[in-house]
């Protein structure tokens, strides 16, 4: 990493965040398995049924330790009552924008709930923000992001942008997982100075209104290796989304790193299981990791 | 220049950065050829299909350097990672505003992304605004423009401005590269400050529902001799667009050029080709350029 | 104007640059012809059809000289780029909003461009700010305006307003230059603080819709009394509008100085005609406000 | 002025209002006779016993327009007392700084009475500071003028600086009127912005304890000249001083103006005699500047 | 430079504007020669009288371009109002801090006279700040430096501290260019974030009251070669001081650039000569240049 950041052009504070979480936790090697625990805000405690210990943050806190994760990304409520515990055992990346998934998403926009400086006061390694891509609240969520973005560079903080292609004209266009949606918003994470970039796996099959060059056939290693493309220079996070069967969730993770992800940021499928499970799983994951130094 | 910048009612840091970039770079006699690349943004990677080296902002870097350019246009993510390499080798117009292109167009808005003081941080030699010329979100564009104006005189740093017509009103009045609407976009962006103007070339042939002086007949070269006339001491620059055939864009230059325009700034017609082919082409407009003396 | 100016209840700064105006250049006589040159941004360069000369700003700005206007009222781009040239040879009143007319005019409000301290750096002794009185957008406009009003106030920058009836009501009401909308134009502007207020001539035979007492039968010179008395102690200026025959223009002057106008601020029936007609008409005007000393 | 204003690096508001003081008052032709009056501050009434009428402010305003004076200098409670009733009929040059003559001399220091903002809101077309270069206060002197000279440049008022020697090591090296210490003082106020500077006659004769090169013998015009080429392109105003022999206060305006100075700033050689003696002292010192067109 | 600059720890804009003047101006090769113009403020006009057109800082600009200098050296008035003319052809180098030589030295300190932002304003490529090294207000000196050094890292500003040795405690040890007091100023400078330090040459030989290590015997080449050491990635500028033999100056240059150091900034060794041979031995200072690429 000591090489490889310093061609990313970070700042001495972002590089020493970033290199503590991705050479000091985890596989130790530039690569990263995160531990993400913001559904009980943005989904509510429905998630939490598959395996209700996982509703307690302390929990979770815990489980991010003995995993070994590279961080566990949450909101500022559970940040502040519970990360305490574990301060420095574990990178909390806290997640600083967020919201209930009740109201229609049509015009989705995640409104701040904290900011870097408090992030800054909590001792996390990272920021979270959530970017809606497409949107017609574009114009919004872009002015709120810049705002964070300046933030996380004047105080030396790794940011981390969900970027999530939402809206209408998405739909319209192949759909938020599609090839075509996804590239884009790593495209825009990158352009707008994410450090980090969040996606979901793409999915070239989702051709249904989508742009000309993503009309043709594409295999899923051309399509998430066009993506880690898009995002050049901002790390990239592969999301694990719903829960799922383990050897496709593994194939995946394969699938990303091969193309050149740093990693990947998995929460149900880690959490929705019992405890050991989820050790057992993330254990398989390191595996994958420990082939792909960076 | 120094006559000529003097003429301009320019500040000095403003006088400063312009002479810098358009004499002691590219054809080094006043005139422009600048190399934008925000397309990622403005319509996501499918822009880089045709030549995918493109989608790496490194790539670009370094052609811009290797080309001769008079100064290369992203956004600040690529700003902040990519420029610090070729930092002072090339001139950095940071793009300080932009948008994708997924929602509807009606009321298009360009949102603020980094501002003049970000670019002053990062050694750029000027900074682009895209003010949508004629759009129903006027009021809140002029407002937003109005501070990075400010912001621009008051740092010194080189204004130019996107001026494109849109919405709904301009698509029944020509639209938006016609005679008509350039015409006014020019003068929009004289009137309010611009130091440089980047318009498209003017089609006079496109007249329907234009103001009455527009629906008579004009010449290519009339119109953009009228365009560069309506900017008065604002720089023009003439915007590629598309990719198109090289007869047609040096003939476009040519015109451009005689017309009085200070020089072009093209992005696909550039990068969408094999690298050498890149630097082929950017030699014959430089071709062009050199037969123009500002 | 000594006397004058103190019975406006002026401060200091507002007497002297006031003074300045009407009594050290054109007539010097308290009285003013201005010119103004906004059309560029508010109606796009057809209007330089005519003469293309005047799409010049550098004609505009020597032609206020040689014709010893009281000031040229120009929009903040061309005030930075043209006006140094002419600096403190010909007062500069700086327009602070302005639009296209491009979008619809339904809801029109006239966006600020500029501040009043640009003016003050600038060497302006007046500023400008259009009031579409009776919009739907009248309450956002008379929150911007409240601000300029009191930068003006703190800075002793006279106010000058343009006061123009606009919107669907005022259609429904006899229209924006009626009787009734003039007249109400001018006492709002004077119920808010203009120290100077611009208004189109009054057309009484307007009077469809309009509210009773402006159904009665008027002459043009009962008319444009009445709009001088509502203005009270904001002096008066009366726009020329549109190109019209010159004894038309000439009798207009005529009847609002005998009105009590301050003067009058005529631009494209000054500069769509050839060089030097233009200064002869201003002379022919300049006879008129030479026989009503204020 | 046109021409030379552009030469000497000017702003637009800064160009206006010199060109105005100096193009469109008193001689017209680029010269200056200024008014100075704030010997009430900075030595008490004892100045007015000579003539004691002009111990009335209304009377001195009142004696620069009748002179036809460039400008008339006042502190504050002035100003906002008794220029009002002038307001636009002679330039004001606000003195934003002066102390009384009470306390000793030794680290003088003029503490700001004033702000540039007050000199907008008065009408002013100039500042004036009191820059006292040698003394142990130079610190803080030094602090204090430059926030004059930024707000000065941010709000285009021209800033005149009174740049006058004093201090312990003044009197060691010369004196304040030495040629050594005026010759330093011009030099001071142009590295530091002035726009004009005024400074006292200059002594060559006067070397006990003056730097080498001003141990040598040098005429009274070559020292004067030496001066004003220090102040290179601040506008230099020669201080009359103390009343003194009208012809010996003539012949050192004719060597200053042959030296290249811009005009003269005289107070107690004007007012310190009965009033049409005042005037036609004044028409003599014109009669001297109507020779130096600018 | 691409190399060397990123070593350096250096944030986008300053190393932009560093490569631009040590690797497009002067030899280009990353050595520099700085015309240092700031004696008219700290010495007076006393320092022209030698080469009286050396007096106009157009002269000095002039020379600067002619003379391919790597930068000039100008307080805040002399860049306002000289600077224009050649800005863009050569670096402008604004002098931050600066100070009459009048009062008595024991406490030295440097007021600020002029911003950062104001050299953004002025397009400068570098700012200078005068740090008194062991003076008794070095407390103070301490604090407005700070503000100047984070202003500049806001800002992408390299910053180039005069590292001065001042005051009585000085005196008592070896004196204000002993290789005791120069080695630690350098070095101070370092600790406190200089991007350049410009020292006098060492007096390895002045030893009286100098700390144990300094009072053995150093050759001058030694002595240089710890400076340069002691300043680590702050680059190495070396002052000419009064002017000497140009032989002595060659060879102080060449033990300098042998050591390490970037460049020179010689000031009264090039312009206290007539024009042409101030040309010539700046080729000679280049030829120096030449053999120590970067």
């Amino acid at each position: 990493m000591t090489t490889k950041a310093r061609d990313l052009g970070l700042g001495t504070g972002k590089k020493a965040r970033l290199t503590r979480m991705l050479y000091r936790h985890g596989a130790g090697n530039g690569t990263a398995l995160f531990l993400p625990y913001d559904q009980g805000l943005e989904h509510g405690p429905r998630d939490f049924f598959a395996n209700p210990a996982a509703g307690s943050p302390s929990y979770i806190m815990k489980l991010a330790v003995e995993g070994g994760f590279n961080g566990v990304a949450v909101q500022i409520g559970l940040a502040t009552k519970f990360y305490w515990e574990y301060a420095g055992e574990v990178p909390l990346v806290l997640k600083l924008n967020g919201k209930t998934e009740i109201p229609r998403d049509g015009a989705a926009l995640s409104p701040v709930n904290a900011t870097v400086e408090e992030a800054v006061r909590l001792g996390a390694d990272a920021v979270g923000y959530t970017l809606y891509v497409g949107t017609p609240a574009q114009e919004r969520d872009l002015e709120q992001y810049r705002e964070v973005r300046q933030a996380a560079e004047r105080l030396g903080m790794p940011l981390i942008v969900w970027a999530y292609p939402r809206g209408a004209a998405i739909e319209e266009h192949g759909g938020k997982d599609s090839f075509y949606a996804v590239d884009y918003a790593a495209r825009v994470a990158s352009e707008l100075g994410a450090d980090v970039v969040k996606v979901n796996f793409p999915h070239p099959e989702k051709r249904t209104g989508v742009r000309p060059p993503y009309e043709q056939e594409y295999s899923q290693q051309e399509a998430i290796g066009a993506v880690v493309r898009s995002a050049n220079r901002s790390l990239v996070l592969i999301s694990g989304g719903e829960k799922s069967g383990d050897d496709a969730m593994l194939e995946k993770a394969r699938m990303s790193m091969e193309a050149g992800a740093t990693g990947l940021i998995f929460g149900r499928n880690i959490w929705q299981r019992p405890h050991d499970e989820s050790l057992r799983f993330a254990a398989r994951l390191r595996e994958v990791l420990d082939k792909y130094p960076r």
